[in-house]
């Protein structure tokens, strides 16, 4: 956030230590939310288990109440400190923080809202900022760049499956038909993209032998066009790779280019490199 | 299509809006199409689920032929516009936009043929169409060129799968017999590309030691032989990325292409490149 | 077989008809062949359907036997043609030939026995020799190669796997128990197995909270440990596909290495290579 | 270990017979060592087969106890032999070796701590120093690495993963409830890792048309997301391929490796390569 250039004083210290993780009690703050929000979570996952509820149930529920109440002041000490307040409560971290801390609110008006609250699990995201962020967020955006790279080639290739999978599934609920289960064209697809998938619950399961042939057909087909995404995604992995690795500076001397990161000096003619 | 020169006037007006997806109105026509499509597939499925149609299947009939008549009058259109109405109706687009048609007409003698409207869901391809063409059919011929590529060994590797799985499911069906459901080699082999493929329905599952011992081989020679089309796509994929960093220049003197980045002069005819 | 220099006449022709696919008589034995195997093994997989064999069992029964009859002229034909008759013999093929027609006479005295004559399956690999037989071979043994250059880390791999299989066995069947399928350690290998390689039948699955949490380790690793056979695959494909795309043809002007295998003049300095 | 050379005479033999497997005693060592620790680990395995256990379950008590000897034999021989005592006790295979053999005794107190001993199974993990060593141990290496080098993108991953699992585990439990099988959220997160690895047992399944339709969501994606593990490792090892056509040439002047096959001059210091 470019707004922190105009903090100054104690608001500038709060501020790396609410929003940053350089600093020794940056550090110390993030380590601490984390923990908080993990232990929030597994308390929410408790909570539904009926054995754990009936015996520890209004603990779970004091610690829950303790820990949003936590995560409020949290969000109230964010909102306080930073500048651009639209910016931060509009950004994908200001959202999350906010959606977790209402189900419990919610559920006091909603039963059950509060299984919403594992929402808060996605700020365990926050963790890749502790230790060393600038790592991370390169290899998430790495990855992100390689997808973005080959989202078209993607697109192509989820229409493909879609396209393959209704059919498919329509296929099969004229063949099979409600007494094998296949009980409607949305559920024969469903079957469809499980076994395409190759998950295969067996839940619904083909009986007659054509049934059985057109499975064995896209079965061989989801087993073997698996390779044409990963194949996408590993060549475009293989050229960021080696877009990385030679830089793009020419000698000076004999203009000539393909020298490693590394180099000091050209390995064709020997002259200094910048 | 070539016959488009010969259009003109009105009927070159046309030809743009219902074939092409370049001018404003040719976009409109096909988002339009492709909505249409999109509802009386979703109609289709919707028929099938007994629930839905008790309440409100008289409804859905009528929306089914409202499509059904409207797209008869594309069908029509296309046919009427196009100079080459042979070349279309062979075409594969043309043997589609026809199939999608006539379920509704054959459900009125045949009942049930309905479903085999959700064809129709294959006219979504034309998505393709609408948002950068281009584009993405060049990204699908990429995808198509790699794999043609790689087809010999995609060959090769089908025939071992099919060899390994018609010798396994007929060991199956020796060591189990169709007291533990593999009651014939046929079922046995569905059984057997069940397990390969990692599918895994549950549906018949081995129960003497013998058998569990067969199947534990052939599922791990599934898993791990997964990596040899994978292997053969990506390695297809990333030489496809490397082509492409093949400049576009043509040598000046012979017209041809496919040289180097670092080549000075080309390499069919030694003349010098710019 | 080298033999075939030392053949002569009508020997010879037979020879050229048998062994090989190159003439036309060669290419119309073959093709015959190719079909009987087919309809022999299609036999002996709807023998095995009960309801098939009630019907038309006799006429199966006749067909087999006609084919075996034949099998064992061929067989009989191909042992008196070659020269090599020892080595013909312990081939590949000499042996799959004889073993696939074992399986009818052994029948007479093992009852069941037949099933084996799926064997003849193994035949169908035959096929490569019908069609363009060096450029299915070249693409076998390629794939062969890639296997070959990385088999030292697909046993690292492979003992890893069966290590952590032996040892998540053992763990559920301390955990889960005979009381929920996890009846001895052999079984719970099987299923530790089964979970491993995402086939997942779902006849043998943990009850327990801490099997489960044990199911859900070796599931992810599974899932994520198919990347390491993969890459290894692929990236041995990578390297052969480049190692084929460069000549090792060096100019002889200005010595530069990295020429195309379809260049006719050095890209570096003009001169004409070899 | 740097203590063999201060080895000498039969200690020395005995170190090299023991832990090497260069010698031909050494050699003859360790293959019974692996000959007696499949055996043990075998007779683990049957012992918990209780139709086995019931017939010759003393028998198998009787050779547990005798390999059970052996080996604690042969861990205070290597205990005994070794100078540097608190490096090997506390080695990967020292304590494997130390731990291989407790269970047994445990086995007096415990009942059912036998079954422990299978951790004996990763003993087998010494094969490697038996047949070319060197070479097993260069490839387990390049394989760690090329995991470890891509370890920051497999934890973004993995993150990525466990974060979708936990969010998709709760709102199933929010759509099915316990009604249908999904009776807490740990379970329902469990089944969240069982379909989108892949695996599927189909012991829980989704029933309602809301729930099958995000079950389907996770699905593909699951099925597509294996494409980033894969195309991270195999980027990793085409690179690595590739940096071993590096020359192992050192620079004569500043004593540098790491130069493309392609250099003439030393890319660190400019000085000439041979």
């Amino acid at each position: 956030m470019k707004s922190k250039k105009e903090l100054s004083g104690w608001r500038l210290k709060l501020y790396e230590i609410v929003f940053e993780a350089d600093t020794k009690y940056g550090r110390i703050f993030d380590i601490t939310l984390l923990v908080c929000i993990m232990v929030s979570v597994l308390v929410v996952m408790l909570e539904s288990v009926i054995e754990i509820k009936e015996q520890i149930g209004d603990w779970l529920i004091g610690i829950e109440w303790f820990f949003t109440i936590i995560f409020t002041l949290e969000y109230a000490l964010r909102f306080y400190i930073v500048l651009e307040k639209r910016k931060y409560v509009l950004s994908f971290f200001g959202l999350i923080d906010l959606v977790s801390v209402l189900p419990t609110y919610l559920g006091l008006l909603l039963p059950g809202a509060q299984s919403l609250m594992v929402i808060r699990s996605i700020r365990l995201l926050r963790i890749f900022r502790i230790f060393k962020l600038a790592r991370f967020i390169g290899e998430g955006q790495s990855l992100a760049l390689a997808l973005k790279a080959s989202r078209h080639k993607i697109i192509v290739f989820l229409i493909t499956i879609i396209t393959s999978v209704i059919i498919t599934g329509t296929l099969m609920f004229l063949i099979e038909g409600p007494t094998h289960g296949f009980s409607n064209i949305p559920k024969s697809i469903y079957w469809a993209i499980v076994t395409m998938t190759t998950v295969g619950y067996g839940d619904i399961a083909p009986q007659t032998a054509l049934g059985q042939a057109i499975a064995s057909f896209i079965m061989i087909m989801g087993y073997g066009i698996i390779a044409v995404p990963t194949g996408i995604v590993s060549a475009e992995m293989v050229q960021q790779k080696q877009k990385s690795k030679v830089t793009t500076q020419v000698c000076p001397h004999c203009l000539k280019d393909g020298h490693d990161a590394d180099a000091t000096f050209c390995k064709y003619c020997s002259g200094e490199l910048n």
